[in-house]
């Protein structure tokens, strides 16, 4: 194993021959961490090296740059997924989905606070947020409403349909600045009940399972 | 008129005694726009200064700090506003408050998205941002749903009419970061039209109007 490590600097994803799995995951839940403390531009190198007791120049040698280490502490941390949910209506799934992301809205809503203006403005980093946190979600989404059209539930046109996951992802974010408080199981569960399934023509909780 | 400006430091608000009313709003503007820029964290009283040509002691003798000089110009500065909406119906109201919020949206999206992370993290921010961009809008859109119960056209009890302010304010929000794009006007109608006038169990964009 070469000592140098000059090698492959435009993809800062490999060769992480000095830091095992163990010890990048630590690193990237410190990213994280530190993101949803102070939010990305005040995200420094010299911060996480010293939350993660890490040298500065190891994280310069094995990411490069701040964006690339968010990027990558994005893309390396798994979260909440919702593509394991299939409980056989529609309305189940989204019950389910309701709760899984009112769950994990603690954790998600202030990173995807901190990093979403930034992200506005830097291409790389809008990417890898979308691709870690919400296309993951988006396609988990569509997925329900799919196999709702597939089942009968609903109509294959129905025109609510394609705005489910702007809507959970929406209040999501809306909430702790309409009300001061994140959008937690019990209110995404209402609106589920009261906004998206009587948008989509689905009045009952559980319909025909 | 007294050199010396020591007096009522803890109220920034008042006393601009040496900055005409068309100044202040220029300082005002520029804040807004360094904040959409850059962002809340980014933001120092130098760079305003550089911006706006104005001296530094001037801004920290005038609103004694960045928070409070983002405060004074949230609330000093007037965006869109949809209290003056009243079309005679409910449909018809909302589908003037997504064309008004559509036009508004490349401005107020990417200050919501620059404030809302330091906003969660300051209290006093957070409450400033709520008056000037998000309290006005809820009340104006809760204004709407009431206009539409005493005329008749949804029950006083209707569950999904507690949903619409979040709704729209949330897909506005969301849609950046879904697709890449702010929620224009034609998005914001077709979200209307689909799924929130479902939603209510309105189907028709302007019912007995």
């Amino acid at each position: 194993m070469p000592s140098h490590d000059s090698v492959q600097e435009s993809a800062p994803v490999s060769r992480r021959s000095k830091i095992t799995p163990e010890r990048e995951q630590e690193l990237y839940a410190a990213v994280l961490d530190l993101l949803r403390e102070s939010g990305y531009e005040s995200l420094t190198m010299e911060g996480v090296a010293s939350r993660t007791r890490c040298g500065k120049s190891t994280l310069y040698r094995q990411w490069g740059s701040k964006p690339e280490l968010v990027v990558a502490a994005l893309h390396g941390t798994r979260r909440m997924s919702l593509s394991h949910i299939d409980t056989g209506t529609l309305a189940g799934d989204l019950h389910r989905a309701a709760r899984s992301i009112g769950e994990g809205s603690g954790r998600d809503t202030p990173l995807m606070h901190a990093l979403s203006h930034a992200a506005l403005q830097n291409p790389e980093l809008l990417c890898a947020l979308r691709e870690a946190l919400i296309l993951p979600e988006i396609a988990a989404i569509d997925a329900m409403v799919r196999r709702g059209v597939e089942r009968g539930e609903i109509a294959a046109d129905n025109p609510a349909a394609a705005y489910v996951a702007a809507q959970l992802l929406g209040v999501m974010r809306a909430r702790p600045l309409l009300e001061g408080r994140y959008a937690d199981e019990a209110y995404l569960t209402r609106f589920v009940a009261n906004a998206i399934l009587p948008g989509l023509g689905l009045r009952a909780p559980l319909p025909e399972s």
